[in-house]
């Protein structure tokens, strides 16, 4: 006797989950033959929701459940500060420190000639647009700090480079609660050349 | 901004399988509102399945979807020995080995006062029936080497006592490929006692 075809199939969709393996798999689908009926349904409506109600917001790119935007319909908020993002889930992060009170734009995945993402495919001509069109005065780059993270910054920079638009980006530098001994060389080079005034001038 | 009801909802869900808690839960609900359309789907029709198709077979416990069990309705299975398991997925690694001919018994849990787990609850009084009325000649316990596993095997042994069924239980030893530097102690104990001849009687 072979693992029942229905384990089998319920495996292959738990298998396209981040981190998740062959093994990892089959133990959640037999996990979930476990799950009450309750609980299954419950399951299926929170798929079936996402499938019906999470769209993405035509404006920032972040998912949204609701008509309005909570932050492109928030009048409180700056609205000549963009913060670039590449992923939709970074603004949570950002949105977390309660310190950032401007406008979002989320990419959607960074440049990647290998994988045939070009500017286009992570809307970065409607970012100019939207820097034009809403003038906005500073954009703030949180790219990834990868090699991709690297390129689409430095490809937006030249982008927006006749624009009227300040262009910054986040800082290097050590982690807060970081123990030098585990941070690599190339975060402390880039922490000592961006070194801040601690006295003096 | 929070993240939105519908990814809180959906990690909640994910919350539930094995091994996955509070950051990996909202990382799979993310990755899942990535999924396309027709994943998403397949993922909830893949659950419904598993809830109309997937029952355990009433006679010896295993999970099918299908009308016939493939274990109770293979005539060319020996009826006279009996395998008992904690879980209904064991019975797929005995199957694997392909050396094992008789049937199977899923007990669905070990016992356990504390969780208020009783002999009725992992059906001990059905497996007794059924030894009895299928003529059992042998019952292999195959219950997990854990305090609770033990337990179980052990009441099971005194449970079976009045039948005419020998219990036998699975040989303690190194696991086949081991170094023995990496085993732990009470299993070189048990491997020492249980040594077989290898050479002379």
């Amino acid at each position: 006797m072979e693992t029942i075809d229905s384990v089998k199939r319920l495996k292959e969709s738990f298998k396209k989950l981040p981190g998740v393996g062959e093994k990892t798999a089959e133990r959640m689908a037999y996990a979930t033959l476990n799950f009450s009926e309750k609980e299954i349904q419950e399951f299926i409506a929170s798929l079936d929701n996402v499938l019906k109600n999470v769209h993405v917001c035509p404006n920032c790119g972040i998912y949204i459940d609701t008509a309005f935007c909570p932050i492109c319909d928030d009048v409180s908020r700056d609205t000549d500060v963009l913060l670039v993002v590449t992923e939709a889930k970074s603004v949570i992060s950002f949105e977390r420190t309660g310190k950032y009170h401007g406008k979002y734009f989320v990419l959607g995945g960074s440049l990647s000639p290998i994988k045939g993402i070009d500017p286009k495919k992570i809307r970065i001509p409607e970012l100019r647009q939207r820097v034009i069109d809403d003038n906005i005065k500073e954009v703030i780059l949180a790219c990834n700090s990868t090699i991709e993270g690297e390129t689409t910054s430095s490809f937006i920079k030249r982008y927006l480079d006749d624009t009227d638009a300040k262009v910054t980006r986040l800082a290097y530098g050590l982690p807060v609660g970081a123990d030098l001994e585990y941070v690599d060389e190339l975060t402390i080079e880039r922490s000592l050349n961006a070194r801040t005034i601690y006295k003096g001038e």
